[in-house]
């Protein structure tokens, strides 16, 4: 990220048609994004979503309300059409890439699909690690890898997503440790459990903190001992995404627990990262302040697959068009150089 | 707007693949677009911005940055293309009418500009009412036949901005009358203007109100003393918009002042009418918190034109999107019944 680039951006649009600062932080977003890339004219970012895919061996503790079976299905779904996470990447025009990080079946090799199995879903973390340290490098491994064959492809703007049934659960374990926040400050009902199945959530994931030690000063610990394969796919996509000067948009609760991750390991990524919006999944605005990451919007959604991260998305193209597109005072013949001094927007 | 249709669209929306209202607000906005629409499955809505422009007699009491000559300057940029309303619309295929309600010099007749003037600019309030109650009539008129127009052309979704230097002043004056609140308590800094100019502002609406003592339980008479000819056609096109089943998104802080007269002549107009966004503009909130309207968006805008509007019709968009094309459990093969049933999302 280049402060230079940040500036000049500043610069000009403070010289477009409108009260200086007055598009709020789509002026900030637009900045952001020519910091990112350092190119000024910007060209506008060629958006790809991606939704990993993997199972839990947590979700055996009755943690959700949806059985494993599901997480096969919605990834059939995803390739189909048929999810939220396709109608609204339509939207805004991005691709989708459904990758299978780790689903508890073959789902053989469907058209579209995008096969980087690290295992057939994780163990369970009430027994003992998720996953081997080796497998938590090489799901990181496999989201870096992802982020650079993107940008090959031309993609500019990176948004991330998952599907795992149980991955709240993981998420709210990492959230635990890496925040030191205790268990029930940063767990919420995910996929909508009964209180009953709510308090055993609670429950569970305390155990797997204590039954395996994750240890705070190494992410890499954390990620194996509690976390998951597609969680690991996230972290490497922000590491990845920061590498190849990609923005990449965070969704939500889950995407906020490999964020944890991922600055932990390079505090530097932040700077690449746009914070989409604050989840109704209780935990996750505890994840963003932790942060200082600041949401664009705050909805009540809580879907995951990259829903959010897709709207933001359309946010960010949206800046970076006026950025593009829109008539400076003097091109305009507008006068407004009173304005241009004033501080306030 | 039909209850029975809301009913209906919520229970397309829980068969959705995806855990029951995790589509958060975009759920209620899709239910909206269904209830005022009264068609589902519904039909994208096309959409159109106005963008209304007049000048103030108020602006020569120097209660802003710019000269009233930019109110001119900026039509002939909408019309040209270069202003971030342009730039706004064109991302979610927005057409935009430019509509002169009342600029203070003769513009022709420029392609594109439809010229509805109730007069060349309003007089100083300061001096005497802003107009007669015959134009703030006329002004109310020219918005509906305008939102009668659109919907006979196929709009669907009606963005309502607006354009006119002195017309956060007028707005605050029309806030303050209608909230009952202080005059410093729902004024801004508009455009931007320095601390000396910002306490004249303030001044110069309090002597507005005490010079023509607008009646409250007579909204034409408060628009018609301290309002603009663009505020009435905003009131217009909230209104007509209502009388067609058309969804009327608000924009920033003049057309929150416009909703307060729109509410206060016809309260359920409020059921069509969505709140994008909450300004930067100091007061704009306050109206939101008067009239129950929760926005979509918070992002610091306070730029007018239809700006924030584009933004939520964009989600407005996104949501009908999700309910006409997404898979249902049952078509898409997805085991969901726990989760229907339970009342978390």
């Amino acid at each position: 990220m280049s402060r230079d680039f940040h500036a000049r951006a500043r610069l000009v649009l403070d010289r477009l048609t409108k009260p200086v600062g007055s598009l709020g932080r789509l002026e900030e977003l637009a900045a952001q994004y020519v910091a990112i890339s350092q190119m000024l004219p910007p060209v506008m970012p060629e958006p790809v979503v991606f939704t990993l895919a993997a199972d839990h061996g947590v979700a055996r503790e009755s943690v959700s309300a949806y059985p494993s079976s599901v997480t096969a299905q919605m990834v059939m779904n995803f390739l189909n059409g048929g999810a939220a996470i396709n109608v609204l990447a339509q939207q805004v025009g991005a691709h989708v890439r459904v990758v299978d990080m780790g689903v508890e079946c073959d789902l053989g090799s469907p058209s579209g699909l995008v096969v980087h199995k690290i295992g057939l879903g994780t163990n369970n973390f009430v027994e003992g690690p998720a996953m081997s340290h080796e497998q938590a490098l090489q799901s990181i491994e496999v989201g870096i890898r992802l982020a650079r064959e993107a940008h090959a492809d031309g993609m500019r703007v990176i948004g991330i997503g998952e599907m795992g049934i149980g991955n709240t659960t993981s998420s709210s374990a990492i959230a635990a440790v890496m925040i030191g926040q205790s268990v029930a400050k940063v767990t919420g009902k995910g996929t909508g459990v009964d209180a009953e199945r709510f308090a055993r959530k609670i429950q569970v994931i305390e155990q797997g903190i204590q039954r395996n030690s994750p240890n705070v000063q190494d992410p890499l610990d954390v990620l194996a001992k509690v976390g998951g394969f597609e969680i690991g796919g996230l972290v490497g996509l922000i590491l990845g995404g920061a590498a190849c000067r990609i923005p990449v948009v965070l969704d939500g609760f889950i995407t906020g627990a490999a964020m944890l991750v991922a600055q932990a390991l390079a505090p530097h990524c932040q700077d690449y990262v746009i914070p989409s919006h604050c989840s109704a999944e209780l935990g996750h605005r505890c994840i963003l302040e932790h942060l200082g990451l600041h949401p664009l919007l705050d909805l009540g959604l809580c879907l995951g697959e990259g829903t959010g991260a897709c709207l933001a998305i359309s946010l960010l193209r949206a800046s970076v068009a006026c950025l593009m597109d829109m008539a400076t005072f003097d091109s305009a013949g507008v006068d407004g150089a009173e304005a241009l001094v004033s501080e306030q927007g």
